[in-house]
């Protein structure tokens, strides 16, 4: 990974500003022969997109992809195919209102990379947090799509949010199929209203909340990743990293392992009845010495409260004026929600990369 | 990081076994003209030491690092200094006990990179773990030292443990100059006592534990790091998660910031006595958009139990059958005790580089 | 340089099709702050934009590139300015004719990369050539009109043909200024008419010719280049030898350094009237060690003759037929025209990019 | 390529000093479950070592390699296999003759990297070029063995020299069997003696001269090497070009596809007796669109003359002061003659490289 540059040999580089005409990525190293339509990709956008409900940022964008190269389609392909050449996606940005920025164009608002951009570059493109916005993310969802089909049907990947502030799901009640049911990718139905009051009553006062999101992909097999500095879990904790504003990454048993002994966290072995061999637990979250181990990869991923709030805060200008500041705009109570299918899409993009790089060493 | 090569324009390569002839580091990108000895790894190596209480593993060895290239001395340069080309580091392999090695050749002990291994390379070394053994760190930690020189004396990196199994350390005792007086590098000095009886009845009872390890950068300027994907707290995930062991990585407030609301998490700025900006808390750990605010860097790690324990676990051999294993050898109670200088290496690491490219792209 | 990215800190990756919606680049790693629009770019791709002569390929388009990132201004930037975020570049292709193309579709026209293509990825996207286009090349002149920006005035690159065929420019004409007063970027102007006279006969018998250009960069600071795998010398072959078509690439006096003895060939040095070391020769191009010397930066590339002839030529079909091949269609009757500006583009990317790691490394 | 390392999934770092106490390589990325041991890299050390004939330098050292780590041997795998993990090659020196270095300690030998080192780096191991010695060509040879154990034995790989000044190798005479029977590395028995008068006369002389190089490999299958940047040519040219005094690379007809026709240049492809296509003619160097069509590879490499020569040269000194130097010391009347096994190693690398990234995208 390095600056606007993630993978190895699935490579993805993103690009575009939050105002600016247009954001995209573009995927290289993805293999020949694979049917990829702008239809494979919508859904995702469409899963991410902002505005669909009244807990999410209420910019209204269609996130329409357009596949620009990389696919070429005649009678006998059956459907547009990747070539093995770059896939450059781009979604144009229809929604950006004019506004008046004054108010945060020489303000720092606590939370944001304003101060730091300013530091590090002189320059901010401070419309809507610029290359810093959120909207980034939807370039990584569009590529996501594309290491789908480098990972093909029988590696499922699927990314819920387990806690929202205090408020924590039930294992009992974890159900996959229900993320899709409630405007918070809650796999615990019962959970999903305490959720809604919650948010409800924070927008009211101008407030917000973090939340904790996991991520599952079932089917891998064993053998991806590699020892030492590209461990799977490495590259992951890259990944999720990455992600705005996240702050905390653990697979498996993570931060609950430290308080485990070595008898309670082993994941012992077994035969299992098809013959193979089995875990008869996943302490490890599927990973072992840094490569997967066929069982189920768990991630989690811990993101920030919305810092975009509408209580005033202390802050400084750029120059060294003591303001305070409040963030009006669109904003998310827990921009934890939107991240759930960024974060399946990075986690995607790891294992498309950790595939082609097990396939070119060990073959 | 791909592979055994970390780091982008300050690079590390790593080699080694643990029963091999030796293990190594070559460290590219260095600038030249830096003051460097074997004398400013050794300290740093010596700290990581096995053998030096009787929580880490008995193991014995000196680990003496040699200098095989990359610095040049002559009567001008006033010691030696480095060239700008890489820097060859090689700390021998004296401790390897002749042993029997049949009872886990064919044997995946629970926990360990056997399994995977076996499975991903169809080959492995099993004596002492081969490249997945904890001694690989030594060269990181060797490493690391280069690093340091890099960042110069205004900028002091320090690990310690926090937390062992559930007993953690009191912010109210923290003192940073307690980690080394006492074998934890524990900077609460009334809980180490605790730990040290905890850990005597843990090895007594053949078990292990986990721990939980923090490490502060002071004095790191504003402007280190470059979104999107070479974030400075992805980088730091993925150096950290690449360590022995690690199951989790968090920045600044981490985890606990998803239940934290976002008038609680807001790290507000007001001008210091010293007319610069300073923030009033340090949630972000010290890192906004990716890039350094100026505040102290904080990254904590969780570190999983010891997988070797003298408690028989369920597991199988390489033919598929179902056997019980008992790992005799010298083992760590806590291998987090042993983590605490590699994670400070790693982060030195991690910050010459984001040092050097800062420099690179901004000037 | 891998796959379809090239560069370290200056990073291009580009994508797109002769005959898809568009083509681009995604430029990385520009430092901040510089004055960037697209009139900057524009000429450039003016320069090699088919269609300006009888001698160029008579596909006609605008090449109208458009900016879709990377710059922000504002009542304060003083017009548009790089952000240190990547640049999206985007040119549309408009002139995609629609035409026939059952006669290639299986057919392996020689010394076109539809033979390889095909066997390496299964499908090949036979409109233009697809990815193998030179009009790949036009995204990598608007890359290189950025890196000229980080260059600075100070630095002036220059390409011109020097040999088409048989018939080589004459030293003692040499004037670069000539080079834009002919369609054949030829700074002789007693040569220029004589090759007219050449390609026009060639054309009318349906053959073509190859070429040979050379490079030069003025101004370029000593202590660019990094050996020993990212000599100055080492970065440049690969750039040039990644242009469509280039067999060859040498550096200074390159292949007649062969035939020099040591005497001949040592560049002297002296020190100049300014009070700066110069050398008295250039038969290093510049480079010493693989770091640039301060002498002027020189290169050569050897362009092949146009695959695609009026001239029925033997081939084989996918099904391993045999078949003659007559390539119609808009083709140069020298490609080698075309690749000056690419030539220099690609120059002016190798050296950015040496600018910044110089500067990242050594400050 | 970057700085001391060298490709993609099969990597090479490279460390050392002439002087230094050893100089070596870590090759990462290496499947595992090769059979490698020291007796395999040997041989090719052996044949670039210097002292072999009065042609080369005269330093004397057994050169013999070391395996650090990255294999892996017990009762049941026939001898020592690679493990897919770093394998780590060191070379001692041991003929480092103590040597008065104060007459170039300060002063700037013409056509070394003496002046460059200087002014970039500001520090320079003036003792035998430090960095910057041919002696840093075992560490690429050794590496270039491991390569060769990737490719295969169906893939052979052969240099030679086919120019020496003006004196130009027969190709009617060429038969690459005599390349061991002659110390230079010549494919025509009747140019050795030639070659070998030519050369007593020029040392004699105190002067040097430059050569050209062929590398072949005959095997390659179909389908290496990635468009646009990742073209085999552009590795190859890569590779060859940061060879020690190389000036100069060509693929194929190179810089005499310059002077041919479309016509004339053309490879027709007709059906084998084998059933499979075949070239009439390998203009192209068995590459296209930059990736290799299953005929040889064919590269060649332009080497300056030995800079070091016993005619005194001007230059100046650090303070710069006007100086004449005379090289004294163990050198070859033509350095090109060590370079034929850097070469072929080399081109062993980047095909490993290659065919492991083949293996990645496609499979």
């Amino acid at each position: 990974m390095t600056h606007n540059t993630f993978g190895h040999l699935f490579r993805v580089t993103t690009w575009g500003e939050s105002h600016g005409p247009a954001i995209g990525a573009v995927v290289d190293g993805c293999p020949p022969g694979l049917s990829l339509t702008e239809a494979d990709i919508q859904p995702y956008l469409d899963a991410r997109r902002p505005g669909t409900s009244k807990y999410v940022t209420q910019r209204k964008e269609p996130d329409q992809v357009k596949i620009l190269s990389g696919v070429f389609e005649d009678e006998r392909t059956d459907g547009p195919r990747t070539t093995g050449h770059p896939i450059s996606l781009m979604i144009e940005n229809t929604d950006q209102r004019s506004k008046d920025y004054s108010e945060i164009r020489d303000r720092y608002r606590p939370g944001h990379a304003d101060y730091t951009y300013d530091a590090k570059y002189g320059i901010r493109d401070y419309r809507g947090g610029g290359r810093s916005s959120a909207r980034e993310t939807a370039s990584r969802v569009a590529a996501g799509a594309v290491a789908r089909k480098i990972l093909g049907e029988d590696i499922q990947i699927r990314a819920g949010l387990i806690q929202i502030g205090e408020h924590m799901v039930d294992g009992e009640n974890w159900d996959w199929d229900e993320i899709h049911n409630n405007p918070f990718w809650c796999p615990d139905a019962k959970m999903a209203p305490i959720w809604a009051e919650y948010l409800d009553g924070l927008r009211k006062s101008g407030n917000s909340v973090g939340a904790i999101l996991q991520v599952e992909a079932t089917g891998v097999p064993i053998g991806w990743g590699s020892p030492v500095y590209g461990k799977l879990d490495s590259e992951i904790a890259s990944a999720l990293m990455s992600i705005n504003a996240a702050k905390g990454v653990e697979i498996g048993a993570g931060f609950a392992s430290a308080m485990a002994t070595g008898v309670e966290n082993a994941d012992e072995m077994r035969m299992g009845e098809d013959g193979q061999p089995k875990f008869l637990s996943n302490h490890s979250g599927g990973i072992l010495g840094g490569i997967s181990n066929g069982d189920t990869i768990v991630a989690r991923m811990a993101i920030k409260p919305t810092s975009s709030i509408l209580t005033p805060l202390r802050s400084i200008d750029k120059d060294g004026h003591e303001v305070d500041i409040i963030t009006k705009g669109r904003h998310d109570p827990c921009v934890g929600i939107r991240a759930a299918p960024v974060m399946e899409a990075m986690l995607a993009c790891v294992l498309a990369d950790a595939k082609l790089r097990d396939q070119g060493q060990v073959g």
